[in-house]
């Protein structure tokens, strides 16, 4: 573009030569003319039947080998960051371009947090992405994979913007790894995506803080009835898994401190309710589920045993036919496998994930690698299929990114080129322990392999101590550990954020 | 709503006097039963016929006074923290529960400052609306003003949410202070409102910070053209007051700084082009103005002088027939009366603002003020119409505050009570000065009351220092004061925040 050449370079030359007195706003040299200005319109458009379409083209013997990773989840940041870049290009296809620090997301809802201290750029976890010729990040999606020539297909995500089209390339890959983690699940329930809210990205944590700001104010209007104002300040969470118990929670600390002093004149209409099937976090034991169930029925949440069968724009039916008016509905019911993982024709494990081997291999094709909630191991390995979990996936994440520098230091770093390599030790799972808040300063902490073994399994304010501390350390990077702080400190000296933005 | 009630008592009482031991997630104790729920459908409608509104009644004598403030800007806010709530009722009406503090908006689209630095709740501002029985903050806009009756009629906001309905009331006012701002003018021009974005509002700030970082990422997509890249990462800045050549300088920054870093790919297709029909900064002298030229040219800011006739999805045309292909753009030409304003049946000052003399009052009508960008000083009081500034509005809300308490204070709280009173001395504005950043640790502070004046007149970083420090002491909590401070430290640390969410 040959006008914007000329641009900067007028623009450049006047700002150096001409003296500061002559400068005068009237004279043509000050401002750059546009006659140069291509009056073409040449906008770049794809034709969708155009199956030609552009894309990284499959790397060459001298060449960096390139590992290709769908998804920006714990998985696959961790694989990115631990990667050797000077063994490997790294091209990252996500439609988000951070990572989200999950365990802290139910905290932005009501403002204890800042949505920004629990997200990562995927460039600041990864800096190649961002500076190397050869490694790139694109906001994307992932439509098709063909395991024969070593491609991904992709559509650029343009959300919101009416005046981008999506567009359409793919990339051929030497290394795959799929870390398209999971997708929340519905049951087939009727009306669950039209009306409730998950909390699984950064924006289903905006829409509920905006919902429940919204609706406290809405509840205030003058000649609201009663009733209505009760059902736009009943905040139901269906699931009572750690996501929906620690939401539940921090409803219920905003509610005590911030409500109370802030939306006064509504305070007494504001409820929680957690509805759940069988038993609240199922995976702590008796003494730690029972002190949870306590403590929550304490700070004013009620514990509702229930199925949803139906789901309304103003009200949930349950089972048994009961009507449960809300005006924010909260859905966390765990995870199944997305509509991508179920497309691909690849071997499944059971429950419908990716299967994989020990070395997180997905056998039947070549230098494809599956890694977080979208894999489980394959019945032929015995082994079971691992918890959704982060600690899981940053695991998986982390063996992988080492076993890719391995092969790729002995030089199996090209598509089809690691048949014959050595991969050494198989990934094994161990289980570190599990944690949860349940509001007012008190958690769980369960620092046991599993239910039956022996060890550390705290309750209260020393737990919710270990909690924040754990979590602290945990974030990935020295700015949102400061933020994280600082979102801290004020919320407990200023209150919590209100400003419905 | 009985079942509410009846699901607290049962809840708490469970609380509080099962004992620990006893707790077990089946028992049917620690599950409270929906069996009470009501199943009939009760969901509050209006009729849009319906003009028995509902909706705060006149005041009695022997109740407070109730000030009705529409609008939350730099006026309305000012005003409600200086009123006195032991006399008055406070009622402010505004489509956002916030106050935005606007000289540092600019910095919020590029992540310099986050967006919740620099907003402040009303709720906070003046603690009584969220606590006092007769104070209140209603998220809703005015529709119609009944001077004879002294009612205002509003429509409730429901912004996004589709299950809402808008509510309709009314309020009955002693006195009522119009302070509802201005709207960005568009000159007419064709395109403007669909395609450009504004800076006025903290949903416009993220709606540039959104689509700069698509922008970016989009145009390093495989394949893309280098014609549609320029386009793509071609940030067009419309109108050269204030404002924009803030923003233009924000954007060079974060170009110079964070897209050299974190978009190496594409850094070298990124401008910024400010377009102005006249002067850039008009409103400063010569030297200042010569030296922001200079400043912004030496930063990659291209200025063209040019009058937009016409605004397409990817281009703008110039009077000239220019066409401006751009990716990115912002419109900030400056102000003029809303649809609100103009539809009001109240006296004008020249411009179409509200006129007021110089008590701020509104002739003609009992008990109605104006103050901010929607008012300005009637032909009849000889008085200029005052700029749309942050100072002269807060100036205004100030002084309406102390005369409003001192009416009060004299017994003329009540409508139409105070036409006998003597109002004592009136508005004066002396105007303090302005400042304005250039980016690159420049600025512009301009310490005297007009042009012709002596006084205080700097740039550089000096002017920077002064510019910085001067916003931070006047940033309204100290919750903000930490946040800007903490964000300038970490921007400087860590560069700015790109993540999109």
């Amino acid at each position: 573009m040959a006008w914007f050449r000329r641009l900067i370079h007028v623009s450049s030359s006047i700002g150096s030569s001409i003296k500061y007195r002559n400068l005068n706003p009237s004279s043509p040299f000050l401002f750059t003319s546009f006659s140069h200005f291509s009056t073409e319109s040449t906008l770049q458009t794809q034709s969708p039947n155009d199956f030609q379409y552009p894309g990284l083209r499959p790397t060459k013997p001298g060449e960096k080998p390139r590992v290709v990773v769908l998804g920006s989840g714990w998985a696959g940041c961790r694989l990115m960051k631990d990667i050797d870049t000077s063994i490997y290009d790294v091209v990252c296809v996500s439609p988000r371009n951070h990572m989200v620090f999950t365990p802290l997301l139910a905290s932005t809802c009501v403002g204890t947090l800042e949505f920004r201290s629990v997200t990562e750029p995927i460039g600041r976890i990864q800096p190649a992405i961002s500076r190397d010729p050869g490694s790139f990040f694109f906001l994307a999606n992932c439509k098709e994979l063909d395991t024969n020539n070593h491609e991904v297909h992709c559509e650029s995500v343009t959300d919101g913007e009416n005046n981008l089209k999506p567009w359409n390339f793919k990339i051929s890959y030497d290394k795959l790894v799929i870390a398209a983690g999971a997708e929340a699940s519905t049951f087939g329930i009727n009306g669950v995506n039209e009306h409730a809210i998950f909390l699984r990205e950064v924006h289903h944590a905006q829409e509920i803080r905006r919902k429940l700001l919204l609706n406290l104010m809405s509840s205030d209007m003058p000649g609201i009835s009663e009733e209505e104002k009760c059902r736009l300040l009943h905040c139901v969470v269906i699931g009572g898994g750690p996501t929906g118990v620690e939401f539940s929670g921090e409803l219920s600390d905003f509610i005590i401190k911030d409500v109370h002093e802030r939306y006064a004149h509504v305070k007494d209409y504001i409820h929680v309710t957690l509805i759940e099937a069988n038993e609240i976090l199922s995976s702590f034991d008796d003494r730690l589920r029972q002190y949870a169930t306590k403590q929550l029925i304490k700070t004013g949440v009620r514990l509702v045993c229930g199925i949803v069968k139906d789901v309304q724009p103003h009200k949930v039916i349950l089972n048994d036919g009961t009507e449960v008016p809300y005006g924010l509905l909260v859905w966390s019911t765990g995870v199944g496998p997305s509509t991508l993982i179920r497309s691909l024709q690849l071997p499944k494990s059971p429950g419908g994930r990716i299967g994989v081997d020990e070395w997180l291999r997905v056998p039947s094709v070549q230098d494809v690698f599956a890694i977080g909630d979208c894999c489980g191991f394959l019945e032929s390995t015995g082994k079971p299929v691992l918890p959704a979990l982060a600690q899981v996936a940053e695991r998986q994440g982390k063996y992988l990114g080492s076993l890719l520098n391995k092969v790729g230091k002995a030089g199996g770093g090209h598509a089809n080129t690691a048949r014959e390599l050595e991969l050494g030790a198989p990934f094994v799972y161990k289980h570190l322990g599990s944690m949860a808040t349940v509001g007012s300063y008190k958690a769980l902490v369960d620092l046991r392999e599993s239910k039956e073994t022996k060890g550390l399994a705290l309750t209260g304010f020393v737990s919710w101590f270990i909690w924040r501390s754990a979590y602290l350390t945990r974030v990935i990077s020295w700015r949102n550990r400061i933020y994280v702080a600082v979102n801290w400190a004020t919320t407990l000296v200023f209150g919590r954020d209100i400003n419905r933005i």
